[in-house]
């Protein structure tokens, strides 16, 4: 397929981008973990988020919630934040904030022994809910002490997770959870109001009635409530084999329309109209071994998510970062559909460049299409082109893009991510999908796992100069554009150096 | 153009492949700076040269030799080793070693003023061999006293360079030089027999005469003698533009015959015959300002050397590992056409990746062709290939590699430089040819300078497994092959998994 | 007190140093974590153990063991080698292998719901032998393939944790261990005959009892056995307060002679006289929270210890290298007594320079005593020296130690560490004892942490030269001595330097 | 000698703590070499300067200025900024910023051929001075493009260095140095006009007159001048013998004295009144082969000159931060007597320890007397205390400083720094002097170079907590000390643990 874009000297496109506000993580007692960490050090020097949300923070595997029985038998609360420190510690040291998600329940305090994942995350309601309001109260003045209130204040919080699923609250209690989020959204401002409080952190299964339920339930209680949020995954249901799941791609304008409706639900209250929503998770599938995830394809598909999320929507948090993760279990590969943008061995795989891409996307936004998006900065046009295909059948999509210039040289920056130069996942397969990838596998696939670099030089004429990208399915490409003129040193000409090249045999 | 290649099964083929037997380097005053740590560190870490070797161990600037006058008026001599120890540790803490070349003269020794290159090394002999042959050996035993006897009487040790150029040695005076290499071989031996020490250093000029005249000389004069040495490049005069020289590349066949004349000279004299030949400098053009050098057709060039000059010679040093070199002043570009294998801000350049593929070739050798050496190892073929088309019009050369094999499944790696993929002179012009690159820049630069790494799946029949590779003009291309049965984890499915990416609207 | 020691020259003494063959650690799991590494990355460099040992290998968080039901209902057994690969690979990395302990049992094989720990091992027999074979014959498959049979057929093998105690083995049923450890060292030698295999790796309860029947049973059954291992902890039972317990030490010399009864029962036996004996774990306190481990006092205990318990044993492993553990629960503060070599936050405790200093006890021993041992290099003479007053009532140990020498001078280097210089169990209580240290005050407690180095002057006359060292209570000294003559440059003089550094105010 | 400082809450003393602003280095040249990078990073990661400066930003090491004739046989001047720019990006890497020297001259804008050190500076005015304003606006130029024009024009410069003496500056021909400070300074505002130039940077030799005449010229000629530099140092002339230099230190009171003349110069000029003084080089001896600058005694002296420099001076530049200097030549030994803060091989000397203490002083000033320094931070008090007994002959200095305090307790640390525990010259002469000390001598050499940490507790009463400190001679001690009570974890006992720790005998 062709396509032109002309682009006008001096116009102006809305795009709210804040594709790196923030990203997902398994749960905070694998951010113990070294290879965690050598990974969301690889993201944060590559993309840099400003944010990150995962599960687990009062889970027993983090060891903040204690108790014993003093002599006269009565129960005494204590906390041990010796792991909580360790993990913010190095947050911090990558430049890395917690959106701080308040769950599950620590087995001590839990009415109930119904747990979710591998790891075994308690979701019942807490049987004491002083005990409970003390626990948050006590880690947020921990944390206050150790860092600072001007910078934990500015850690948004929210209150548990996906409480609308029987598997992450116990019977989908829309009334305990609410509860729940008044008691805890009042403890926190009591510790200081400058705190920011968000919920009910749903995703897309009954999600109006909960939302509006919600609403009317923080409009009535009067609970603080700063920011409203939610999850956004794309897919139809998906089939499981073996160790693994299948699931298919959905129209993503339909998952856009859903979040609208959100976002009218929130606009219709007009206590809370224009109310930040953040998406606290989104992805393509929900499922952490859907081989989707590895692909190209995924790259492209989110892509075009990044280009219109930001309509309704403050930020939106990729779920997850990287691959150490184990919700289902540990992983049996390297490459089995993990959410990661990077996976295990420190391979990035594409998705990971359409952030670091968009990341990139920050000015005065020119152009934006369903395949395009072009920002001015103060030297230069940026730009990300995809070609999300929807039957994927393989059409070149040829892209030209004219943008405003002068008579002079530029030189066209291009990185290039598409399935034959930067796809680890085919190369794992060739080399035979080993299951533990040596180290010099692992070098070859990170080797593999790089964009292609080129440059042109172009030539301004008639006011503009055009851009003409070649993509092919499921590629992402960046590019960058900007006055290059030569000014060869003094007896430097490249075009005598590679006209004079040929062997002369006398 | 087509060419095709059967290997037989059991077949072996003659290669003496000692590619990363030595590099050439920078005088060694430059040892002290931190990007030629740098470059080096990168060189050693991607391709692990044994040996380094370069002028300037006694110039001034490394101030080993010192002298007063004592009380009574006489000259003593003292001895710095500062730099010199600070030089050694930083080789050693890389796991390279030094190819002691003996010069040029301490401006206290000289017995002249004349001087070669920017940084001024004198040429003239010493004012008195005694005290010269005393800074040789009290530099030897100073080295052993530290390092160890074993250690460095393993470092070979040549007298002097280039003794038959004018520039190089005062009136290219032969029968002086011919005193110097015995007065210091004998000086050499006199501290440890085990030393192994050469000579004559020369290069390309009246080098017939030179090398028979100085057999001859220690033929009867019994001066020690342990291996031979000259030097190697294959330009035609280039011509000057400003601060570039632009040179013509040479037959190739047509240097290496002269190198076979000098495997001759010596195996004619029964003494001396079958010894060692270490070409202790090659490299296509002699001058560091021949933009050339940057070129992926210089990697093309060297690649069909590599192939070759084990034939007469036990070790080829390319002349240089990087571009920290001031022989003709400090440069003005990154690429100016050093004699590097990185360019300054570390970028490796096309030739880089010759020595990095050379590197793998160890094994018995199956095959060996003007465009194509492959050997076999324990468990996989290892090749490279080039296309060193002599007029550099842009032929592309296509190889058929029929390997040995048995039914199963394999996988093919390619890693590929040409000048498409891996040209990073071509994309520092097409930003403008910038002097200084800044620190994005170099970024850009360094990710543009790797190989495409392509990986496919073969299968063998009728006893063979066919590789075939496209060959861009001035292509290096390494690869590998070996058996890689799939062994999907219960419930993967590569097919499966790219077949069901379209998205459906429902 | 004042003890004074005369060394003739050419005397030899006996002493089996092998204080670094074997290090104990937390439960394999832990292994993933960042700090754990980071101490044992600091622990290598400074120390450097051979191998390392701790429990957990088939625990549930390793996640090796794995089953599904196949499409007729039976049992198929599969197995996840992701996190082993990567604890072995970042061991290798740290150049220390694995003295692999097998245990404890997973889930899915156990025969019953005893767990011991906070991280619940279970400690019931397998369900089923032939499963519980297969685990261990697979898992040692996986190791040869990914490292190497010559690798990993040098890696020990013991057959679980002491069975002798019920919290450790269900019912510490004596007959069912034989049978585990029957069938399991069969398994191992039908893999690859050069593993060496061990057991019972009891602790000191009913261990002759024990010890007899075991090496009975081997004896008769003709069972694999390599070496046996036992454990050895010195203190009397302990007192609980709150988190912490408190232990008296025991008289160390009682408990060697339970060692020495074990070598006597092992030796009685014609088949096993002379087999090595390997104590898996040693410490004061078999505790993970007595203080008692973080004191100067535990570092000249142990360093009593290590001077002797080669005399009975091959090797002796410290429990453990850091305090990265679990078994009591996350630890509260970095001082918590745990038996960890280096505190969480990388402060390394007193007995981790006991541990270094003892690595250095190499060459001929030529004085080993209560209180002291030196052994003499080929250029120096090293020595270890403590203060281990049974009373710990201050009284401070003056050591004469007569060396040979000639009229030469020489440096002697003296590093302390005692409660004055290097206490950081002190500086923390000064510090008001913060459970969660922050980045300034680890620096702190780190440069708190190192020893004081002092160097002196000596000179030897009438063929000896004598070291005076004055040790403080529960002091640890390490010293070396070597000939030093003073060679100034030219002009340098120390004396006239030191001796004029008057102001002189005119 | 025992001293009694009682300090009232509240008081304040006025102290000008500048001690980090600058410091000096060797020539720009040498900021090539790892070693001087490795050394100056050591420097800012434990104390953090702001500037540097240095000679030889001109000298044809740095290889800026450049000529060439062009057809019509006309001199065209050419600048190369390969060198400065590598240096520039290195320092601001280290967050370290020059402060710029101009000078010296390069050969071929050179009217003589006077030079001066080892290094050969050519110190004769320009043969063109148009050529050299244009230098430096080209380099000035060049650095603003490359670094931002806020960056750059922060950079304070000064016109060449100590014109006053005639090994700097031919003839010290003053008349000459007023029309290059003119030439120049002109030319700088020309290029950007906040850029801030300075002059006459001389040293002590006549300088009364020079300050006088130099500021009579700019008033008259009206230059621009943003601040006057001149330089300090304190010793007799000293006395050679072979390669060093044997000072004496001269009145610290009397070298104050001179500088205060200084700024009474500048304040008679009502122009130039309150104008900021940098002393852009100051040490103890000027000489770099001076041992005295290796000694505590150093330490101790500069830091009295710490503590009273900023009462007539803006800043004060440490000449120099390390050892990689070249003025007199490449030292022969790491304890030649330079002038850096740390000695080659990267150890640390006592003065080093100096200004890490006084780098802590910031905050309200409490106290300032003429061995102690004490200021109040948020949460704390910090001090530095040292013991200059003139004559050197061994008297403690016993110092007690009553602070402001409630009846809480306290935690009192010191870093102390003296002949004993913080004296690596004494352990180098201990060695036996060791001109190249290998890895091993190097690390105990860092090791000795370590300030012994100790920590106390106090309790506060009757309003005041008194600190009691101990010098030894020329020791140099920071301290700090705040409210600390014990917050014991439950159960734990500090002196429960250690009063348990003898052995029973049973």
């Amino acid at each position: 397929m062709d396509k032109l874009f002309h682009i006008e000297s001096g116009k102006e496109v809305a795009f709210h981008n804040n594709a790196t506000y923030c990203v997902g993580t398994g749960r905070m007692g694998l951010a113990l973990h070294k290879e965690y960490q050598e990974q969301l050090k690889m993201v944060q020097e590559e993309i840099g988020f400003s944010h990150i949300r995962g599960h687990g923070l009062f889970c027993d595997d983090m060891a903040i919630y204690q108790e014993y029985k003093d002599a006269e038998g009565n129960i005494v609360s204590e906390y041990k934040f010796t792991y909580l420190d360790r993990v913010m510690d190095d947050y911090l040291s990558l430049n890395i904030r917690p959106f701080l998600e308040l769950g599950f329940m620590p087995e001590k305090l839990a009415s109930g022994d119904q747990t979710v994942f591998y790891w075994k995350g308690n979701v019942t309601p807490p049987v004491s809910y002083e005990r409970w309001a003390a626990l948050v109260q006590e880690t947020l003045r921990h944390l206050i002490k150790r860092y600072g209130e001007a910078e934990v204040t500015g850690w948004p919080i929210e209150v548990w997770n996906e409480p609308n699923l029987k598997g992450f609250w116990k019977d989908a209690d829309m009334k305990e959870y609410f509860k729940l989020y008044e008691y805890t959204a009042n403890a926190i401002k009591a510790v200081n109001k400058n705190f920011k409080v968000g919920g009910p952190a749903i995703c897309g299964v009954d999600d109006e009635v909960w939302m509006t339920e919600f609403l009317e339930f923080v409009k009535s209680s009067q609970a603080p409530l700063d920011f409203v949020t939610r999850h956004h995954y794309t897919i139809h249901p998906p089939e499981r084999e073996g160790h693994y799941e299948y699931a298919r791609l959905g129209d993503p304008d339909a998952g856009l329309k859903e979040l609208n409706t959100t976002r009218k639900i929130v606009d219709s209250f007009p206590e809370f109209q224009g109310m930040h929503i953040h998406i606290t998770e989104f992805n393509t599938a929900y499922i952490p071994d859907s081989p989707l995830h590895d692909t190209n394809r995924n790259a492209a598909y989110i892509a075009y998510l990044l280009s219109k999320l930001g309509e309704d929507n403050e930020s939106y948090s990729y779920w997850t970062f990287g691959d150490v993760f184990e919700e289902r279990g540990v992983p049996y590969t390297p490459f089995h559909g993990g959410f990661g943008l990077v996976a295990n061995g420190l391979v990035p795989k594409p998705t990971f460049w359409t952030f670091k891409f968009f990341r990139e996307l920050q000015g005065k936004c020119v152009c934006r299409e369903r395949e395009l998006v072009v920002v001015q900065k103060q030297d230069k046009y940026c730009g990300v082109a995809w070609n999300l295909n929807y039957d994927n059948t393989g059409e070149i999509l040829n892209i030209t893009c004219e943008l405003p210039a002068g008579d002079e040289e530029y030189c066209l920056v291009q990185k290039i991510v598409d399935e034959k130069h930067c796809n680890p996942l085919k190369v794992w397969h060739d080399l035979g999908e080993p299951a533990n990838p040596g180290t010099a596998q692992l070098k070859l696939l990170r080797e593999s796992a790089q964009p292609l670099v080129t440059t042109q030089r172009l030539k301004g004429s008639a006011g503009t100069v055009a851009v003409a990208l070649e993509l092919q399915q499921n590629a992402v490409v960046y590019f960058e554009i900007f006055e290059a003129p030569v000014s060869s040193d003094r007896g430097y000409d490249y075009n005598k150096v590679m006209n004079s090249l040929d062997i002369s045999v006398e």
